[in-house]
Parts: structure tokens; sequence; C-alpha cells
């Protein structure tokens, strides 16, 4: 069986990038000197799961760096040829998110990240995700683009645990309850 | 001066109720040997404010339970005769946030609880809360009535405190930057 992991960070209202996409605004109050917990999150995950819009976004940040094999979810790219420079590094699919984790669980694939608002709200409207680590910063922004989106039932969570920074980031761990 | 308090609990979406302001999903998951601090943040507080959609949602959730004078924010309600049971008890004012704060603070009112999604929003949009006590639950409802709405720009807050119940509960207080 394969389980679908998201750690994620959001503004206090719930916005993880402007409604342009811009991130500045988390990457400005990211403190270097704080350690999050995404190399021991990351450190246990089989692979990465994004969405095309993630994926845009990322290659606009710089160099590649993951150091885990990316696979996009997207129609629209299925079929489409991974850039030279990603070859072996990324895989394009135009699975379902259920599909998938019907082909991951098949393949021996034990825990992937999703990563990305709109494919946490595809996996979450689809009850394949096990647990979040939800990183609030401390700043409303008003507007953008939203973690988390409509649901057809309400989902109930068991806290983990919970931990504050300095920088003013509380981070959170929920697993889903049965 | 006056300075303005917010002390509310919302979804993990961020949603302080159903789309018809049942607040069912709430009662339901707050456990009554948990002391998530209420009475100490109210033991301060000189008013409390609302709007009239909470005003009216209070009326309807048994009797009156304010220990502390209530006024009733609404351009709907001033003028309007308070219920005979509140009276001494409730007053009606159509001020605008700002103004409320101007009158509190030549009448010596320091301390007041803003109640209510739609109020804290005004007031958070005239940069007027010092300080917001957080409660998040864990559960996710997919829509409803949002904590949080637009603004005219950021706001940064200073974590001042966090802390998790065994229930799920996680309570983080903010004070706004200057």
């Amino acid at each position: 069986m394969t389980t679908a992991h998201v750690f994620i960070a959001t503004s206090l209202d719930g916005f993880i990038a402007r409604a342009d996409g811009d991130i500045d605004w988390l990457l400005q109050r990211d403190d270097p000197n704080e350690d999050h917990g995404y190399a021991d999150f990351i450190a246990d995950k089989d692979l990465i799961v994004m969405g095309r819009g993630t994926y845009e976004k990322v290659l606009t940040l710089g160099p590649w760096a993951y150091d885990r094999p990316v696979l996009v979810l997207s129609k629209q790219l299925a079929g489409v040829a991974v850039p030279q420079a990603l070859e072996g590094k990324v895989r394009f699919s135009g699975s379902t998110p259920r599909e998938l984790m019907d082909t991951l669980a098949a393949q021996g694939v034990q825990r992937i990240y999703v990563d990305g608002g709109q494919l946490v709200q595809s996996f979450l409207r689809d009850a394949l995700v096990a647990d979040m680590v939800i990183s609030s910063v401390p700043v409303l922004l008003g507007s953008g683009r939203r973690l988390f989106g409509a649901l057809s039932g309400d989902i109930d969570w068991t806290l983990v645990s919970s931990r504050s920074f300095a920088s003013g980031l509380v981070q959170s761990c929920y697993r889903r309850k049965a």
C-alpha cells in the first residue's frame, strides 16, 4: 500500500502563494537558522508528486533541488518529453490521484510526498492523504492561492505533534482519522 | 487608549461556522475537561463587541452567558430598543469600528473583546486588533464562513505563545507587529 504525505507552509489565513503564484512573502520570512524538519520528513519518502503549477514554479526557482524522483501529475504534460536536463529525475503522468496510488502500490512504492495546493486538494477530496505537516507563518495576506478547498464532507484529524519556532512559525502534524 | 483583542476558534481550513452559521461541528469537538483559557482571556476585558450576526446567533444558544457588557455594532439595530431581558447587559451602536474605538477611549474603556468573523475582519482591515488567540480545531470543513477576509496589505504578527491540547486543538496567540 502506498501512503501520501503533505508538508507545506501557509499564511495565517491559509494561503500558500499570492494570486500570481508569488511565494516571496514566505521566503522572506524563512529563518535559515531554524530547522523546520523538511530533511527528516523527506528522508523516508520514495517519490515526490506535484501538479503542473508547482512544477513550473519550481523550474523558475533555480537549479533543480530535489534528491528524490519527481512525478508531475498533469493531463497537459502527459506524453510531452521531459526536458533533457531533468531526464531520470522527472516523469510526467496523466493519471488521476487514485489511479496513481494504485499504480504506485503495484510498483511497491511506499510513501509519497504530495506537494502543491491544487494537488493536495485533489488528494484530500479523494481521501488519499495519510498525514499533513502544516507550518503556519505569522502573516495575514488577505488573498492568494489557498491550501485547502471544497470537500464532499468533513475530514477529521488527530493531532500528532505541534511545535513553534522563534520566527513565529507554528508547525503541527495531523494524521487522518480512520 | 482602547485596545481590541480576539479570541476565536476555527477549523483547520479557517472556517468559524458553516455557511448557514451552524457551529455544531465546533461544539461537538469541544472537550469540557480542557481549559482553553477563555476565563483568563475575558478577565481583563471591559466590554465585548460583536456584530449583528454573532449577536443573533448567541440569542439562539440559550440563556445569556456573558458576564461583561456587550455592545452590538450594527447599522440595522442602532436605534432599535434592546430586548427587555437584556437591558443593562446589551447596547446597540451604529458606529464604525474606528469611531467606536475613539468613543471608548474617551470613556476610559481599556480592553475590548471583538467577537464574530465579520467584525474581526472589519477591525483587522482598520488595523485595530492588538492581539489574537486563535484555536485551531483538527477538522477540515471544506466550506463555510471564514475567520479572515480581504485586506489592503499584509499584516505581520509576533507569535507570543502556542500550546496544544489532548483533543487536538492548537491554540496560538499573536500580537500585531508595530
